[in-house]
This record gives C-alpha cells, sequence and structure tokens, in this order.
C-alpha cells in the first residue's frame, strides 16, 4: 500500500562534503585542503556541534534525489508545498491514466464494506474519464472527474538541511498517514546515505524533546528508533 | 465558471516603490530622499529602462496578495509550483466537503450528455464521501475519493518579478485554460493597481516576440491588449 | 553613528492580511467575505493560536520594505545572506565615493588614539582611492583598496515571516553589534506597524525561552521590552 | 591572480540523473526503471529538446559544490547575492587576517606606480589592523578597516538551473572581471563533468544571440568556444 521510494542520487561522500564546507568557515585552511587529513571522528564531531548549535546552513550542501512511486495527487499536493525542493512529476496532461490506480487510505481498507465500495467507484469514475477521452475530451479535462487519491510518481531533490525541516514537520503523528510513510522511507535511506549528517532527524517531539502542536497526539515517541521500526500504514 | 479573484492586498504605490528601489543603486540619493522630487515621468522612464535591460529585481519589492475563490484542485497543484510565492489553501483536512462543488472544463461542458454524466458522477461520488465521513472515515481520507476538479480557495502573495515570470508562462495558450484564465483575471488587477510595474507583462510571445514552445499554438497573441480582451473560458 | 533605517512601504493592514489568509485555511468562508465582520479580538487570538504552534506561514502575505542608510559594506555583506528577501543596494560600480564615509565601530571609538589613526587611515585611502580614479582606473577596481566597513546604502524587503526568523538570529547578543542595531530599528518599526504580527519577535533567548548558542552570551534578555529599550551602540 | 575554483563534489552521474527525471514527466515509466535501458543519445535527445523549450526545471536535480579560494570579498558580496544557492564562507570574525592578502585589479597592476603603492597601503592598513587587534580590539570589529578587496574563501552549491543563469549573467563582459574569471573556471569544470547538461551554456549573447544589456560591451561572443578559450585576466 505504502508507496515506493528509491535514493536516485546523493552527492557522495555527504559527511565528508558539509564537515569540509562548515571547516572553511572556521579555520584558515585553504579549499584545496579541505578533504585531507580529517578523520572520520573529526567530521563527527564537527557535525554534532553545527547541530546542536543550530547552525545548518553547511548541511545545504549534500543533496539527494529521490524516486517516488505510488504516492497520491493528495499528497503530492502537500509534498510540493515545500518550496526550497526540486520536484519533477508525471503529467496527467500528456500521460494517459489507462487502469484505475488510487491509493486506498488503511482507514477505508480496514473496512470491507467501504472498500470495495471505494473499488467499484474508483472503477466506474476511470470508466467514464476513458469513455469521456474516447469522446474527444482532452485528457488533461477529464482528469477533473478522477479521484483525488490518484497515484502519481515524482523526482524530489532536497539538500540536508530542508531535510532535516521536513522530517520534523511531516514525521509527526499528526501529518496525515501517507507522507508519514514518505517520510519514514526518506530517512531511512538518507540515513544509510549519510550517518553522520540524519543521526539526530526526526520528528519534532524527539529533536526538540517537546510537542509544539496545539492539538498533540498524546503519543510522542521517544527516539528516532521508534519512529524507524515503525511500521508503514 | 471562471474562478474568482480579488486582489485583497499590495504595497501601496507600487510603481513609486519600484522606481525609488531603483534610483537608490544608480545614484548618490540617501534612503529618507528617495520618495521625494520624483515626478512619475521620470519613474515610468526608469522603469522602461529596468525591462528593457532585463534587470527585474527592483521590482521584487512590490508584492501582491490575491484571494482566490472556485479554483479546481487540479489546477492549485499546478499553481503552488510556483515556489517564489506564499499560498494559504483551505483544507480539505479540516474543513468539510459538506456539498458538490465541482469545476467543469469548458470541453466537458460543450457536450450536454458528457456534461449530465459528469454532474451525475459527482453527485454520486459526493454521496460516497458523505457516507464514509459518516461511517467514521475521517475527512483527510474520505477526500481521496473526491474529483480532483474538486473547488478549493487560496490566498496566494507574489512579488511583481516573479508574476511577470508567471505571466510569461501562464498565460500562453499552451498552458491549461483554468490558469491561463487565473492568469488574465490577475493582470487585469495588477494593471490597475501598478500600471508602470505591468505595463509591458503578458505571454511570452508578446513579450520576447516570439514563441519559446516545441509545439506552438499557431496563434501567438500579437498584443497584451487582445490577451485581456479575450473572454476566460 | 547607527545607521538610519525607514519603513519604505509594507502592505496596508497587515495583521488583518495574515489573520484572513489563516481563517481561509481553516473554515468555510469565501474570499470574498475574508475581511468582513472579523473583529480584533478575534484576529489577535488567531495570530497568537498561529504564533503558539509555529504555524507561521501565513505570515508571509504580509511584507515590509525598509531603506537603509549608513550601513558598512562588512554588514551589508552579512544582511544579504538571508535570502528569502529582496534587496537593491547601492552600487560601487557606478556610484563614485567622493568623500570618505566608513563605519567606525564603537570599540576602536572608545579609544580616542586608535579612532584617531582610523579617521586618518580612512582620509588617506579614500585619497589614493581618488588619486586611482583620477589616472583612470575604473572606479569598480579603485573600490578594491577602500575599507571594508564603507558605509552602503540598500532598500530591502521581508515578509513578516522571514521578519521573526531575522529576529530571532540577529537581535541575538552573540550577532555583530551593526547588525544588532539594524535588526532593533527594524523591530521597532514593524512593531508599530504590525502590533499583533510582532508581539512576540525577538532574540531567540526571549521567545524560546532558552539560548540555543554553544558560546552562549550569558546575559540572555529577560524581555523583548529589554531589548527595545536597549540604546544602539 | 585568479582565484583557484575547485569541484568538490556533485551529483554523479549528472547527465543521466537530469534525463532520467525529465522522462518521468512525459511517460508512463515507473521510479525504478528510470535508470534503465536508456542510451546516451536518447538523453542527450532529451537533454537538448528542454534545453530548447526553455523547461530547464528537471535540471535542478544535479548539484554542484564548487571550493573557491582567492575570490576578494567585493566580488563574494556580488556572488551571494544569487539567492538560490549555498554559501559557507570563510569567518573574518572567527578567523584573524594574518599577512596581507588583497586581490589586487589588473587595471592596477597594469600601473606600476599605482601597482606598488597599492601594495604599500595593504601592508600598512594590515599592520593597523594588527595594531588595534593587539590592543584588544575584536577581530570582527578591526577588520573594518581592510581593504575591500581582501581575498576570501567559500564553499558554494548550485544546481544546473541556476548554473545556467549563472552563466548567462556573469560571462558577460558587462560583468567584472573577477566574477568573469570565476564563471568561467566554473564553466570549465562542469562542463567536463555533465557535457550534455552544459553543452549550450554561456553568456546571454551567445545563448540567445543577442545582448539584453542596455550599453552593449561591443563585442559579443560567437561561440562558447571563444568563451572558454580566453585567457582570465
Amino acid at each position: 500500500m505504502a508507496c515506493r521510494v528509491l535514493l536516485l542520487a546523493y552527492t557522495p561522500s555527504p559527511d565528508a562534503a558539509v564537515a569540509a564546507a562548515a571547516r572553511l568557515c572556521y579555520s584558515d585552511v585553504s579549499a584545496g585542503d579541505l578533504f585531507r587529513e580529517e578523520s572520520r571522528e573529526l567530521s563527527a564531531t564537527l557535525l554534532d556541534h553545527l547541530r546542536k548549535s543550530g547552525h545548518y546552513s553547511p548541511f545545504e550542501h549534500a543533496s539527494f534525489t529521490f524516486a517516488i512511486d505510488g504516492l497520491s495527487r493528495v499528497t503530492s499536493h502537500q509534498l510540493v508545498r515545500h518550496r526550497i525542493a526540486s520536484y519533477s512529476q508525471q503529467s496527467q496532461r500528456y500521460v494517459g491514466m489507462t487502469a484505475p490506480d488510487v491509493i486506498m487510505p488503511p482507514s477505508v481498507a480496514a473496512n470491507r464494506e467501504l472498500a470495495e465500495k471505494f473499488n467499484r467507484t474508483v472503477e466506474e469514475v476511470h470508466r467514464f474519464y476513458s469513455e469521456m477521452v474516447e469522446a474527444g475530451i482532452p485528457r488533461e479535462d477529464a482528469r477533473f472527474i478522477l479521484p483525488h487519491g490518484w497515484s502519481t510518481r515524482l523526482v524530489m531533490t532536497m539538500n540536508a538541511r530542508e531535510l532535516h525541516h521536513f522530517f520534523t514537520l511531516r514525521l509527526c503523528r499528526r501529518a496525515q498517514w501517507e507522507i508519514q510513510n514518505l517520510a519514514r522511507e526518506m530517512l531511512r535511506l538518507v540515513r544509510e546515505a549519510a550517518p553522520l549528517l540524519f543521526k539526530a532527524a526526526g520528528p519534532g517531539c524527539v529533536i526538540s524533546g517537546e510537542c509544539g502542536e496545539m492539538n498533540p497526539c498524546g503519543r510522542p515517541y521517544a527516539s528516532v528508533r521508534e519512529v524507524l521500526d515503525e511500521e508503514g500504514v
């Protein structure tokens, strides 16, 4: 049910690249020597220091490009509201929607009767879409009738600073389940690629130790580990 | 059928504000004297000069805030891809969709049979949405079944530089009709509020005198006047 | 000694404009009714709510344009690092530097001997600048010898969300004195123009109640009042 | 004399990454298949197509991180005005300026007498800087007297779309010589790393075939080749 997420590409040695940039700011080192003679331990210390003092700007030098498949357009609409990122999304103007392909929310799936009606409705609506297209209605117009939960695909690039911000907001239990799932997958992937950079990335309750929401969920995460171990819905 | 657009607020005297900022760059004038002793004619000349040399950065000092009502979510999804802007959009998570409210594309409206079926489908889908909400499905999940053409409301702020860019792209006949209509309404409003700033704003074919599209529409606009006089569809 | 700051222009009724945008997100109100029937008390409550839950995005709809005079280029270089803002700065390529005009740091001014030598040095360097210009060196090249503290002028536009962020960082006592002074002047001006929006804007220690710096100054502000009452240096 | 520029890191296979993102928009391909079965020829055709129609947004998925050494603060001030980029710059607050290190403009260097006086002035000013620091003036204040042409170091990250824009503006002969030199070095480096992406990057006169400046230089480049072959000054 959950969307598929691939880490398509990223800045090589992202931990070291960010540490090198930070080092330049505070010491008398030439650009050519930035990558030399520096141990992984020193990088770890430096990155911890940046994070603890909230100086995330060097984190921008590491970028991560994801391919995302099977995300609803409800959620892609939320996603692209993050403006410090780059998006390429599959076009419903140019690509025909040849078969029914709608994300079913877990709350609907849990109710057999509603789930069946959901699927039937999707199929009927898709038949009407196809009928319109055959009658000469442009695809870009026929899609107005398609369910908002229709599946889409994107390539998205975010830098490590914006990713931290994204995780803070979107791993919160008050975010909608689908973007939570997406964020959890993304976090798993970038932690593998850049363990130092994302060592302490997670929802606000874990990172700042307190919940900033007006209507708290009442179940704050105790650790990033707990976030990662959770099954997506 | 077209969306309603209001100019909710904008930088007072936008023409003069931009001209003042530009004047500061190139002359030995103190900040306090920026607005003084300068005639409207000189401002017009200065703004023309900026535009002709492509130096649009002072245009950023004038901001325009629009209230938009009755735009489909298909189009709001396109709209928020413009990242150098600010958006507040009506939430389908918090606001219930109490009555059917879908934008019907003109191509569908022009076909009586399809138009009737479109409306019937919208009503049936909305009934199922209401049924799900009554059965305890969260509104944020039930909306996955609602048509993508569902109507939404936004408040949007863009500065005059980004507006120029927006008009270039979205007044092009290759843009979808709904965002063309929106752009046309916006252009009418800002031309009234800031005639000098937007004197020469319009689609690429008019502004640069040539079409940049790989698949041109074949009917380039001859003038901004022609754009403005056109009926929205 | 401190730079002069004018509020050149801003979104009319900024408090109401932001409240209107926020209202649209969470309620079933049409765009045309946004400004009606809403009392100042309700706006205040709504804006408080947004601030407390960290939902600052509607704050972006209100923009503020400042004219700044007598700021050193040291500090304008820091200032323009804030990327979510618009700048028009007096050009040293096009405008000649006809008289010595350098910002003297208070620490230098406090030492009579150094202060005198500072002024003499500025004058000598400026004479050499003039000599080079007379000898045909382009102004844009001759300025390489001018002191980094040379005075400059800017017009700058920031929205209320970015201003909150700016104040958090730049009213901190660890920021350099000149940008602290600038930020204090800006805060005074915007509080007058938009008392609700900026009611709780200030340095991090006041806003979040704790210091995020690795090397705290040891003298956290007790209130915004204390920040405002302080004399600029 | 020219600054040193290194390409510290960049998105691996940048040509292929951008082509993959573009392919997703216009065809029914799953995210997992994006990188497969696609020849270099097809990528080249696709990228040409994007460029010719001005659809540069997929170019944002490839990022390039440069280390820059020996650039004047005059020019770094210009450079950081490009807001769609990330910067880490050596701090004059935290790093002491232990020896004279100022960029001498070629126009000054060409005049032996002025060049000698330039160097003497730099040395005298630096002695005064050191004297102030020894007398207890904070480095961040003492630097106000240092020449604006003082040398600095940066790490900068830009994506390929913004790089195209940067080259258009900064390879223009009307840009100042130092940022022209920097841009030329950057172009050489990225063309090697991503030949397809930057095949047609260059100054406005070459890219659009006409000069947009109000005061043209009168010596438009005939080709990107000519730009690259030119000696930096």
